[in-house]
């Protein structure tokens, strides 16, 4: 083994608007350098239709700024700094997928398709694919094991059949070359190796079990025949799929010529396959058995792992996913989450700031709306009369994904003021994560503590205090702002051998808690009674 | 009869915020001169608690705003115009009343209640007297026949009983002094002419039947051992109430002394017991059997007539009430209404400005909200997927009072916009109006044409022609913006016997009509199903 004092690695976190490159110590974990770029094409508004749900990025924006973002850390380090880096590994989005060429090359990077939508990566609440979903959830029941089993029994339309397959659908003018997809985090790793084809692509277990319905017990992916019933075009993938997969901390290669130099790192240090964000963030913050990790930002993501031998082949249901070894080797990975929670709070802020940007006032004044509202919202009383909201103003991700529901807003007054209504919106986002553990501990999934990520975690106090409260469970936030690149870092330090667990990197590496909300017992009797009214609006929404 | 192109009459128009007198020419009805004057300490927020639905009006406001309209609009007349004055006749908002000492006085005119909220006017959408209205239900559905009989089943919070009960047990200090009530329109015409004593005061029957359970057929008010069976306070009014009323446009004395002098009136002229405010409004707008006219402000309150043999005793369920001659003078008045209307677009418009209030933006701009909102609103596409609204920001007057009803929004997208949560709520109002017009329709009360009124009738087109694709009925509005005035005044003609009927005084004095909004199939095919949403959704939040 090296000496962890000398080395370093790179965790480089692909989130929704940009690219975080986290450069830290193996021996400690501590953040030497970072740097964050944003997605430029992105940025502009290119591609995306948001009152469609249609969300698309190009592979340019992931390529240049990949590129920016390691080397402005590294300019940010010491000079010795670059050549003692052992290892990279990513997290990403996901299912963000792709359609590729025969060379594994996305189409939107060849010019003929440069500016085509569909040849571009769908990102992860990209909601044009609800029909494909359709189609793969009514076939899916039809057979036995029914293939969602392990996703929660819901085939979604963020995940990657059902994207890929709207994508030929829709666009006729890439069938002809059009003959694999990679997921983004897959895609990355073949790029920095300098071997994209799909048939050597080296897959994710973590997102190839959560969004693809790879499992084990039926060989890998789905069988061609049952793809292709569901649509002949599906045809066009024949062959050019696989059937392995490999775990987070991996090492896939080495960094190939011509990236080392794009970068400006050595050579042939270890490529270590990543993980989807969030499952990387639980690594970041040293998930184990018994520990809910709760990855807060735009969306949530809740990460959980426990022991085969106390789930076995179980499917628990109406989660997104069940896979071993998407967290940990080892461990049955569990994922579940909320289509939008910052989401829902940037939605009552930009509608407040209708006016503003409507009517000529200060759109400066926009930035502040939220401040302003946690300040008066924080202050009002809690009452069994108070307005009551549904956070699923992008769908319900789970319990039981339903990408059809909507928010609501019950409970209106004439009086009803617009911090009371920020109030009803968090309390709403609160009681979406209580369904969640709620059913993960119906479903014999331990959860005896809760940390918390990502930036509401570390940025909204009254936020995870109206979280702990509505929830009825302490809740430790991570001392950090990056556990997802963190976690990449933890991956890639195993790959390139540092460590030679990811128990004994995250041991080393991960660091500690920054707060911890302790609920209010008599909020909390309050909230189970708003819960309640939460369970009937939502219930009365869907006809159930 | 005298000479109708001699003759003048005022109608006084008495809103929540303001008052308003017309001075009309009784040969054709032509507007001579005007004047609105505000009420001062309302307009000062006193002696109001939006957030606890309290609102009260100080007598003095009526009083000092009465007398400096009336002369402003006489100061905008020829000089001979006031000489020629016939008569004079109010409407008002009802049930607004107030507690009264054993001269007919207002509490809060006297030194020591000044200042004491319980002792003001109790202004029609003031919700404090939830529970004594539910106590007066309770009582009146154990007796046969239920007093609510003709109140369309439910009595409410917002009217006599319920208000008064309410005061009484809230402010013990008053009540050695209180000795009766006086509905704000009935006490107007006391001071004109000259005496408020109890015993002796002329009672609307519009306000007595729709507000205090008068009904000829059980001998007038509920008896006395009914109401102190309720609570044992409202002993004190006993012996100090009444059995008779009076139809609109009968002469109940001469313009006393003092008011004529104060008003600048001749004195001795007709004082003509006027109606409530909605009710005034029909009469202007030439209500017939078979027309429903629409008073569309921030609330609505919608009016028909029937003959007696159509309808004789059977009582209409669900709406606000039916009363023999509450409108005109032998045909049965209906009243039906929804608490909010334009109130609930003034809520979305205080929503939106809580930036622009809060954060030091430019509070003018409020002011151009709803405007911008209409531009925008009327351009959006209309699809079974638009978010659906319930308009009970105020709770719900009919059909079926509830005031616990709650506003709603669902079907919220992150791309929700202002203007899509304004098109849905400009689309719940009317909803709300079409549910009040079914139920005219099935319990046999014939709609055949609508004529609107009000505020929001003759100032928002997109409102109007959404109101009229969602009811799928042409609407036709007043050329008037002034028809309850206008009413009041055809009851001052009548009084005043420059007509021998209120239906020739209509014939002669009420105007055409400015806009007429036609039904667009297409439209109101949409509006079916998404009045289906509302349906659900309402029954849904009521536990139905």
């Amino acid at each position: 083994m090296q000496n962890p004092n000398e080395n370093h690695v790179i965790g480089v976190d692909f989130g929704s608007d940009s690219v975080r490159c986290l450069i830290v110590r193996t021996a400690d974990g501590r953040e030497i350098a970072s740097a964050v770029v944003a997605y430029p094409r992105w940025k502009a508004g290119l591609y995306c239709d948001p009152a469609g749900n249609r969300y698309r990025q190009h592979p340019l924006d992931y390529v240049e700024s990949l590129e920016r973002c390691v080397r402005e850390a590294l300019a940010a380090c010491p000079p010795e700094v670059a050549a003692s880096v052992r290892g990279i590994s990513f997290d990403t989005t996901a299912s963000t997928p792709a359609l590729v060429d025969r060379t594994g090359t996305p189409l939107a990077l060849r010019p003929e398709f440069a500016e085509h939508p569909d040849a571009m990566f769908v990102l992860w609440k990209d909601h044009t694919a609800l029909e494909e979903a359709d189609a793969i959830n009514e076939r899916a029941r039809r057979r036995t094991p029914d293939y969602t089993l392990y996703s929660g029994g819901t085939y979604s339309c963020e995940w990657a059949w059902a994207k890929m397959l709207h994508c030929l659908k829709h666009a006729p003018e890439l069938l002809g070359t059009a003959c694999s997809w990679v997921e983004h985090g897959d895609w990355m790793c073949g790029l920095l190796v300098g071997d994209t084809t799909p048939e050597r692509l080296a897959r994710s277990r973590c997102m190839a079990g959560h969004k693809a319905m790879w499992h084990e017990s039926w060989g890998g992916l789905p069988a061609e025949e049952f793809l292709e019933g569901i649509d002949p075009l599906f045809a066009v993938f024949r062959g050019r799929l696989y059937g392995q997969t490999v775990t987070g901390g991996t090492p896939i290669g080495g960094l190939c010529a011509e990236w080392a130099s794009r970068l400006g790192l050595p050579e042939g240090i270890a490529v270590g396959m990543g993980a989807i964000d969030c499952h990387a963030g639980a690594v970041g913050a040293g998930i184990t058995p018994g520990t809910l990790v709760k990855v807060i930002g735009t969306s949530t993501c809740d990460i959980a792992v426990a022991e085969y031998d106390a789930i076995g082949d179980r499917a628990v249901h109406g989660i997104c996913g069940q896979v071993d070894g998407s967290v940990l080797p080892g461990l049955v990975g569990f994922e579940a989450g909320q289509s939008a929670f910052g989401d829902i709070y940037a939605w009552l802020r930009r509608l407040l700031a209708w006016p503003l940007q409507r009517l000529g006032g200060d759109p400066e004044l926009e930035e502040r709306i939220l401040g302003a509202l946690t300040d008066e919202a924080m202050r009002l009383p809690l009452t069994d009369e108070d307005p009551v909201a549904l956070d699923w103003h992008n769908g319900r991700r789970t319990p039981d994904a339903d990408l059809r529901a909507r928010g609501a807003i019950d409970g209106l007054t004439l009086a009803t003021s617009a911090p009371a209504i920020f109030k009803a919106l968090v309390e709403a986002t609160a009681f979406g994560s209580r369904a969640i553990n709620e059913r993960l501990v119906e479903q014999g999934i331990p959860v005896e503590r809760i940390v918390a990520i990502g930036g509401i975690a570390r940025k909204s106090p009254f936020v995870m205090q109206t979280l702990a409260d509505v929830m009825g469970l302490p809740i430790r936030v991570l001392d950090s702002d990056q556990a997802c690149a963190l976690g990449a870092a933890i991956f890639a330090a195993a790959a390139a051998g540092v460590y030679p667990t990811i128990a004994a990197a995250q041991q080393a590496m991960c660091p500690g808690f920054s707060a911890e909300y302790r609920p209010d017992p008599d909020r909390h009797a309050i909230y189970d009674r708003l819960y309640e009214r939460y369970k009937r609006l939502g219930a009365a929404q869907r006809g159930e």
